[in-house]
């Protein structure tokens, strides 16, 4: 037995003003059983996520910050106002700070004052895309963000951000330490991708799938209205094909689907291009699919990074596009490109009902943790539970599709694809 | 240890031509671990759906049958178009015949002929609510009915529907039995309701949360556009509020949220009408969702049954807004009612894209089910994975809101609400 | 040449600071020319809307206020808005009034006090339906209502709402000539049965007619998954059944279409009721629309009328359901029916594109003439244009479904119908 | 008095089956009337579309073939579904060709041979984008064309497509007149970008219009999630700005709206890039949309064609994009740029109500006119009527945004921005 142990600011002695969950339930991250071995040895039990019967923080004294990094995802509204309700009418507290353009905005000599959130400000925020509070990308100095934080009275931060979000919210909370502020760092893992290690499905994701198989449709539209239609599209995905994967079985449109979990080859007899000339060949249309993280190796990546840390892309769509293109035109066979690029629109969409669900309990369940003194944590919603999963255990790796298991298997059956272009 | 039994019609001979999965995996039903006692000695553990290296039938001398029964629920057509696909690309099976009616379509005397289903009459139709083939309620003659299915020479028979479709579908694999003719059956569980046990999730019932939030939101712009306005919403929710509760978070729109799960008073102090008035005193406009099989002990109901088998509900929508009018007129306090009844929207909208990805993994497992020579059993999406599932086990006793969970807790964190009205 | 004279409050002295129209343009209600008879000499000619040379309020001590009135509408708030950025951006106004709840809000013995509108409050409210003024049915004390806006210094008011409403608006104009004040009252025509004549289309009425097309769709599918199905929507039309024309012909799945310009009777050879049995016979289901205004004869109406002087209207829908059923359980005939009554569904949704392009002119529009101090007139969009209607004009009739022309006739067409039931 | 004269094949000698209209109805292209010098002497008036007592074909001989060519659009499969209906349903026409590929098809040694298309393949089609007929851009060799349409027996041909194939369908009724057959030809214009003269709304335009405003949104938030956000979305519009104005004031969230008609330049003090910096000076964020036939001067346009003949467009969006960025990095102020070029999602949707409506209109009196022997004419929506207009007439000139009218106004209204960028 592995009980996974979550930082504590120190002993809650405070007692909630609302109903509480049983406290000493566990989850473990696989609900696969080998039943002939019994559980693994080194199985890991998270805590489950909820309110608890004592409090670290007494709510009439506390002042709590959220704050959204890094790139746009569905939902981002939804956590800002979830949390601030839960703040609010559930406990009680009496301030919540919004921090302004991500980690920017604690940086008072680089960003905007944070925004007093009430009621009503965040009201009908949830129905927007984007985010109330703004964001950008990129670190800030661990120091001068302590500072300010204690200057303006901040118990607990609200993340809403990726690995780098995450990381530097830890940072945060050790050079707190150092300062001796008891600060309650607490996570939302946001990342458009769903390529986060024991999270099932981060907020966002669900949306993004959904807004994507709309496009496919458009996609698959053109192509088959005529002669010889291929339709590239390309959609999120930098290091896991969950997008491109979902949307794929979702749509039931896409004859070709290729992720960064699974490499490629475009020539000779097992590649890509002369399946997709055999299925011209058979059907006069096809519909590719192709994560924007897919066959970085064709491309010679440069190793660049962005602001955020992440590595920079090639372009694969257009170049896939570009060398179908040209395949065809070598092999004299006339044929209509249609190239789709979509991920901002996509992005930038209000959450639909699932990330609804997910994101209000992400967002009360932080402030739960965040109430009892818990630090240093993300909420997961995994397998049907919300957990709380200490951020050193998920930046330890992240998630990839798994090529045994469902989504690709299902990827294969709607798509018809070889298993691999080699 | 306690591993969940499949009925086989046979040892599987013929060596599949598709991709298999490792048949030795098993799961539990709950991922709730109680580390301190280890796991409890009758936890069940259901195989893992999937293909399987060997089959029962040789996919040359196959014919299977589809059938869809009782109320109309999203996804119909994704599943009879899956489990088609799956057959005929996936397997090779060349005939696949579409039973009309439900199992109406079964007797002769009773129904129209099957539809023999092709790839291009299945190739659009997830794209329609309903279902192609037509749906009925009530039982067929079961000793006519498999006549009718050796008469045709159907060797398997997938079965989309609730309850009582499922048990009608084991007593046909038992009658067949007794004729001597191997018939596998093997359902797909059909509630918009989501209430299967050992079902996380069934298909439909998403999409139904999707169109209900739609509909609430309408009802919260009526409410608030008016003095005292109050909109009554009534959703599905036979015997679970899931639905009904589902979309009372989804929206944030809502106030109160009234389930089967949860007896309520009308009157008194602590009743519902008491807090309607104190919400209309503090914020002018109020949105109630009530499931339609909530608040039955009010209405006296009759125990009449219906076609299915379902006992008729009286109507707590038209009830409850018949209640609220005489209150407020009583205590001379204008008031603007608005009642909504949106179900036969809700059931008849076309698949979403979750419900699109569970539908395809239902009617695909429940064919590689079928030609593995299984029998007696239903498909079910369990925390992830999909699993096989005894009829008898499912018919056991049915699912409802846990009111210790997270659903029942994020409702009465985004109404706001008290626990109950007593 | 019939000009038609619109009332100004006196000369306009003040130098519009936007780009204005060419003033003597005039525009005629009907685009159909007789050639051999020159145009009829009763012809009406009605000026063009927009901005004028010369103002007759100074923006700078100009104080607006806007109201709307009567039952919901999509594209209420995108009226409020480009009503108040027109003011505030297009001519300096400073100071833009929102009365709240209606007429009521004019009177402060019943009403809350007004809403001080920004560029802020207004900024995003078109994404939704609803009115953010809120609303009430009903008139004023029309003394009582002008001593409120001069005490407020009000100088025009924009008066959103049906003939009554306008009717209303035309009396606090000459109420307040009565008292001395100077206050141009400009009404935009709302009614979502699009039943205003000289105005080729309401605001709201195309976002109705997409609503209704969605609700249709699902009762369409209702109807044709079960044997003999037969779906009744009743849809907005007291007096005239655009709207159920109009979606009819849009979602092409509609079999009867019922308006109140169209008398029916039930029974007899000739009646509906033959004529629907005649098409389950021939198609296994059927689909019927019905505006609510349709039949009255045949429900014997009282003549009851409501807060806002509308005659009450028996529920055609409900008699015509239960009419259909008994009619086929008379004849034996078994039958599925669904009834549908989506009205406060469709008339709480955000305008669609269509919509808010009108909304956005008929609100700039009425600021326009506002400022050159005209009163007593509505805007109106007439074949593409939009000019200046004086309420008398429009409350002389109202318009109602040309039997002979292109709607009425593209009924006809899509549905099969025969030209009446008789 | 000038009354438009539409080509009669010969005298109509057979009694209609269906409701006709009064045939001596005419209208006038403009319904903006001078009063002062009565109607200008050169008013054209176009003849009522409808249908007519007398009819040219004798349905029971009748053979009739419809074609969609070029770029897709909103409501093909509308029209081709309407176009057979009419025939089928409303005539009693026996067959209906549809000929595949575009032009192509009618030549068999190009195409692929007709589909025969009846009433069970036609009867869904409406609700999908695309054509259910395919398309191809470019001519046929006339000749063959006609031998190919005597072959298989046509008597009337429906050309749904833009210039080139009105043009080229007009050259077929010659030909055939040549070869001795009288073969009506009749057009249904078609152009998403809404620029046919005497045309006041083509089909799918309108959806087009929706569909950005979508697009808009989504650029919208992500500009203001943002600091110094720039969003540019490139829409459709190769000589006129309909879209890209229209979807700008339904939106209501464009800042800078660029079109052909209207020249700009993008340096200096007047210049675009001075006002996108101020913008952002002001807001912090901004929202450009650009038809992509705006600016071509800036680009050096090469005057090359494609296979319809329409010039080749360099690429403004991207254009615009770069200049944006180097500006901002040239003044090293910090920006983030996003870029949107939807087009092809955008064409591939399906038609919403309005041009459902208008589409089934279209259609129908397309089929009208055909049967009572006119040609060389295409179906105009003018007005809120419709006519028959030469196909001489509307490829005389094209239709663009008027700088004083309505619609350009309400543009430089709801962004702000200058008249020019000089």
């Amino acid at each position: 037995m592995n009980k996974v142990a979550i930082t504590q600011l120190g002993e809650p002695r405070y007692t909630s003003p609302i109903d509480v969950i049983g406290e000493e339930e566990f989850y473990t991250p696989s609900v696969v059983q080998w039943p002939a071995h019994g559980n693994p040895p080194d199985q890991l039990f998270f805590e489950r996520a909820g309110p608890r019967r004592k409090l670290f923080f007494d709510p009439k004294d506390t002042r709590a910050a959220i704050v959204t990094c890094g790139g746009l995802c569905p939902g981002l509204n939804n956590v800002i106002r979830s949390v601030t309700r839960q703040l609010m009418r559930g406990y009680g507290v009496k301030s919540v700070l919004g921090i302004r353009g991500g980690y920017r905005g604690l940086d008072p000599a680089r960003g905007n004052p944070p925004l007093e959130l009430t009621d009503d400000i965040v009201e009908y925020i949830h129905e927007d895309g984007g985010t109330l509070l703004g964001t950008s990308r990129g670190p800030v100095d661990v120091c001068e963000a302590v500072k300010f934080l204690i200057s303006r009275g901040v118990n607990m931060l609200f993340t809403v951000g990726g690995d780098g979000t995450q990381r530097g919210g830890n940072a945060l909370f050790e050079e707190a330490q150092k300062q001796g502020h008891a600060l309650a760092v607490v996570g939302i893992p946001k990342t458009i991708d769903n390529d986060v290690q024991y999270v099932s499905r981060t907020f966002g994701y669900g949306t993004a799938v959904e807004a994507a198989v709309r496009v496919i449709h458009s996609a698959h539209t053109e192509a088959r209205s005529v002669d010889n239609g291929v339709s590239v599209v390309k959609l999120m995905g930098r290091h896991a094909g969950f997008i491109a994967a979902a949307a794929t079985v979702a749509s039931q449109d896409v004859n070709f689907c290729l992720i960064p979990e699974v490499p490629f080859k475009l020539e000779g007899k097992g590649g890509l291009l002369a399946a997709l000339e055999a299925r011209l060949g058979w059907k006069n249309h096809a519909v590719l699919v192709v994560a924007e993280g897919a066959g970085q190796d064709l491309l010679g990546a440069t190793g660049e990074k962005d602001a955020s840390g992440n590595t920079k892309l090639q372009d694969i769509g257009v170049y896939l596009r570009d060398k179908i293109n040209a395949h065809f035109k070598a092999r004299n066979i006339e044929m209509v490109m249609r190239y789709f690029d979509p991920s901002y629109q996509i992005r930038a969409c209000a959450a639909n009902t699932e990330d609804a669900l997910l994101c209000d309990r992400m967002g009360r369940h932080a402030v739960h943790a965040a109430m009892a003194g818990k630090t240093g944590l993300v909420i997961s919603f995994l397998h049907g539970q919300y957990v709380h999963v200490p951020i050193s255990e998920i930046a330890r790796s992240s998630k990839r599709v798994n090529l045994e298991g469902e989504l690709w298997r299902a990827v294969i059956s709607s798509t018809g694809q070889p298993g691999e272009f080699r």
